[in-house]
């Protein structure tokens, strides 16, 4: 059993993730830090570092980009492994985690979940194999509420289709009037907005007479959740270095 | 058997439409009408309606809709049943076509294919129903040469759900940068290109943790012509009058 | 405001009605009904329908078909509107519900979603008029640990589908082997099972080179709370008589 | 321009074949093998190896297993290249398969089309990854006068998956009654019927909240004969060694 320190913890993806501890057999949530302790959380939540007494193994940061610099230097300073979940980072922040992995273990992934990642490491096999004969479109789907479009996730899989593309695409997002030919040049990314969608990612690949979809479907944010405690237990076993899913999935 | 004279017999979907009268066991093809008659034309292709000598019994216009007029004032002047499955009519065709249509009888659709007017019909059923509920989203894909966007079918469908709505939607065509909720005052409407597809239309109904989609799935555009096919039979046992695709399904 | 009983409330559905009631502006929990009360019901639980003093509006039974007489007899006694929501009830208790409604207002519905009722409303629609030349399947899927295939609903939709047929289908459930033709006599009904899927069902009609997709997908199982929810605020304004999802839906 | 000998040139699939090559701007039809000649082909059909005088560069074989051995003989005598597309291969034949590839350069694959094969190759790195979280289902869908069920490339989609198993898993072709939870160690294989679908298959990996579909749509047969007309350009530049689509896309 792992003790876990959960920082943003009670932030939207906060809560999914204490939900998900608490249903998880081989980890325990010890601690939370947030801006705001509730009156229902049943262990303690710190504002200040220092604060902190409870024996930690591994920390999850699900909060957001501007603690981020805040959480490496405690796990840093404490020798703690620890999963960053937050999204938004920027190259200043990237270049922060690159540094302290070189003495603590640091994770790091765009998209926590298991199966948008193995859906990469699909697209990573087939989009060079495919791509003189077949044009790419994303068609995203998410609740009406999500306001940026098109989703992280969407960019994420183009920008690994094109990692992989001997000649990469531009992005397109929508097309209306009278010149909508797919060029070989682009992919056109479709943001769907409706109901309560969780998340629903679809990677079309278009030949002549034929059709290869790869999608990936969330039915709930635990998922995220799920991953990152799947991350904090890789983390545990290895020594200081960056890792990402790539490394968690290869493992198995 | 009936006799058809087949107006645009040598375009794109005049060729579709010639081998489905061959393959149909109650339609024969015994005339054609063309600015171009190809060699390999089983029957005599006309330029000039008057030296037109077949015994027909009904038409089918697959040309242009700058054909129409003259289509309309022949098949006025021989008494004969047309259907019109030209697309892109202006307002004065569609009066001429009215106009014609006291004197024969005039089948007209904006799409042709049995299934995407059942469609419709189940559209008009159950929008209404849905209408405080659920969001609404249109995805359609077709091959990648396709220029114009989105699909006049998918514009059909759009305006189909607009007509029963209480609150009848703006089309957008398209979401990108940060303020893309769906308000319940949009329907977003989707084209993706790629390959070789023939056209694919999903109506999206999202609501709060149900989603509903029907779709239209064209495997070629052979449904189109048996479409026009169904029509003129349909047609043959029809006073004058102007008809769609709405009378002849719910003639069944 | 209106006060609830919820028979059946520390069941599996049950707690799923408790939190959606809880997030409802027009509905309040007084009190429930179960076998087992749990020390976390913040509303009383009754074994005993004597002992229930609070003032009842409207009853909802999320139990077992076992209770339902039970249920009946207590809202004819107090002259309560009730909505039933549980399945696989006997002829008998059929018999019973129509007697009654002759005194009381009765919902039933086999399915409480506002989508698969609108679904079959789309397939009464349109089943007829594709007959001729569609061939039927339907695809569910469901969570693996689902027991029972296919799943009630899948039933249902195959029986709605049967009732306005001119030549009604017999199911099969599943094709292995050499003689496995889509005879125009037999609906294929195929029971998908794996992970956590709440509930999909697809209703497919292929036709030649066209494809009708009617497709209801459940993110959760709320969305037969909250029907059942709607149908208890509708029942309020009926006198006695036997209500279904159609009345209902048709009312909007 | 590569001089192709097609065998069972007037079969079904052998007339798609002709269709393509006459598209095609690399190959040309210069002899058929069929046991009957039509009046409408416009090269010379041979029933007999030992007539055929034209200059051939690659021979592609589309007949029926009962054919493979004379071809394969033929092929071995003359030096020539061969693409054996035909299915329902016997032990014996592939045997023999192997042996004439220690002379010439074979080419075998039991689904020709470019796609599923990518697809195969995306499965062979996603199937490991998921194993332990994933239940696996097959969902295929063909025309309603197909017979055999599942179809071959379902169960070679089901095979590749089990290849890279740790458990391989067994295949079940359909659920109804009871006791039908998806056991870790099945995979349910659905074999759905109707109109005139070309060829359909998804695989389903369904997790814990989240889902993963791989899905391959044939629009036509045309992609069968264009898989294998790269592969007879791909062989001629081979020496003696049995190839598979395997080798051909990793080339690229």
């Amino acid at each position: 059993m792992k003790n876990v320190l959960l920082i943003g913890c009670n932030g939207q993806m906060g809560k999914v993730v204490q939900e998900a501890i608490v249903a998880h057999p081989d980890v325990q949530l010890v601690a939370g830090f947030d801006r705001l302790a509730t009156t229902d959380n049943l262990f303690p939540v710190y504002q200040d570092f220092n604060e902190i007494t409870e024996s930690i193994d591994v920390v999850i940061d699900f909060s957001h980009h501007s603690m981020t610099n805040n959480t490496l230097e405690y796990c840093v300073a404490k020798k703690l492994p620890v999963v960053i979940a937050t999204t938004g980072l920027s190259p200043e922040i990237m270049t922060a985690m690159t540094a302290a992995s070189k003495e603590i273990p640091v994770f790091y992934s765009a998209n926590m979940s298991l199966g948008v990642n193995a859906l990469i490491q699909a697209l990573h096999k087939i989009a060079p194999i495919l791509e003189d004969d077949f044009q790419i479109e994303i068609i995203e789907k998410h609740h009406r509420f999500k306001k940026d479009a098109p989703s992280g996730t969407a960019l994420l899989l183009a920008d690994s289709i094109n990692e992989v593309l001997a000649q990469p695409k531009e992005y397109i997002y929508g097309r209306s009037g009278n010149e909508n030919e797919n060029a070989m040049s682009e992919i056109g990314i479709h943001a769907v907005r409706g109901g309560s969608i969780p998340g629903e990612h679809t990677v079309l690949f278009a030949g002549e007479d034929e059709i290869i979809e790869l999608k990936h479907t969330a039915l709930s944010r635990t998922i995220f959740a799920n991953g990152a405690i799947k991350a904090a237990l890789f983390l545990e076993k290895q020594a200081a270095g960056l890792f990402s899913m790539n490394e968690l999935l290869n493992e198995n």
